[in-house]
């Protein structure tokens, strides 16, 4: 079956501080043609810190869209589509953290809705952890707390994490570090 | 540390047939004020239906934003916030794949992408399928696979399922039937 959709046109929506949002015209496989509307984003990363001691740093943060405070790992967006996402992700790592790691293993890709925004957020595991100082924006708010690997692994199958890049990162750096499962 | 922001005005900025953008004005912890735009959405579920030989039926779907084929779970938005997730899920899993489920166990919430839109997807696990007709919308273009759980979890592993949802609904499955973890 072809699955295919041809994009025909496409109508800028709203570009604001953190959204972009446009409406495509496309041609769906059975010729009739069908508005397609989503976010365009730069892509993200994600770091799950791992100290040696197999704790890892989280984060907790308010996020406003759902009105209460989440337990995330380390994340941001990237600066653009061109930065190499190994340099957002330790940017980020010791902004959030003040840690800076040794070592860099690659995750995989996350895209968090894909019918919704093309949001790709690179995750990494970071192992070797040293620490300097936090170097938060004036206007970000967070706490940062070390919980060791496999509480979190109890907590996301007790559905008690519910931020999905924290969720994949935790289960994927266990099942590799853990389970025997390669990595790419 | 004080985390919270306050809402103190929300703009609508569009209304459209899938995106719903605000733009909230917060008071920051800090007492200075910010824009925080995002979307608004009814909430979704995910099933991950494992068949009794330990196969998983999954869907391979265009999604647009990507420009690319997606390899999925089945999954859907609720009609509104008042659908019962379960509800959704039977339905949604009906329609993509004409399966009917005895069981289903809940997997736990997952938030997408919590600094951009407020969608949670609930995620099942269903299982003592049996099957009746696919009925998919005039402009719904999708196929169907069986695949075992364990070549799901090293795919997810080796970065070649990217989709948020099924990455975390895979991998729950597999902890929760094959190691051991309780869910809640």
């Amino acid at each position: 079956m072809n699955l295919i959709e041809q994009t025909i046109s496409q109508k800028e929506i709203y570009h604001g501080v953190v959204l972009h949002v446009v409406c495509d015209t496309v041609r769906l496989p059975n010729g009739k043609s069908a508005p397609r509307e989503y976010c365009i984003h730069p892509g993200a990363v994600a770091v799950l810190p791992l100290c040696d001691d197999e704790t890892v740093l989280m984060v907790r943060q308010y996020r406003h869209a759902h009105r209460r405070i989440f337990f995330e790992i380390p994340a941001g967006k990237l600066d653009d589509r061109e930065e190499p996402p190994l340099v957002g992700a330790a940017r980020e790592l010791r902004e959030e953290t003040g840690a800076v790691a040794a070592r860099y293993t690659y995750l995989g890709p996350l895209d968090t809705t894909p019918a919704l925004i093309d949001e790709r957020i690179h995750l990494y595991l970071a192992e070797g952890l040293t620490f300097e100082s936090q170097d938060l924006d004036e206007d970000e708010f967070l706490t940062v707390e070390r919980v060791p690997l496999l509480d979190l692994v109890r907590m996301v199958m007790r559905g008690e994490i519910a931020d999905s890049k924290t969720q994949t990162a935790i289960l994927k750096a266990y099942l590799y570090k853990k389970g025997g499962f390669p990595l790419k």
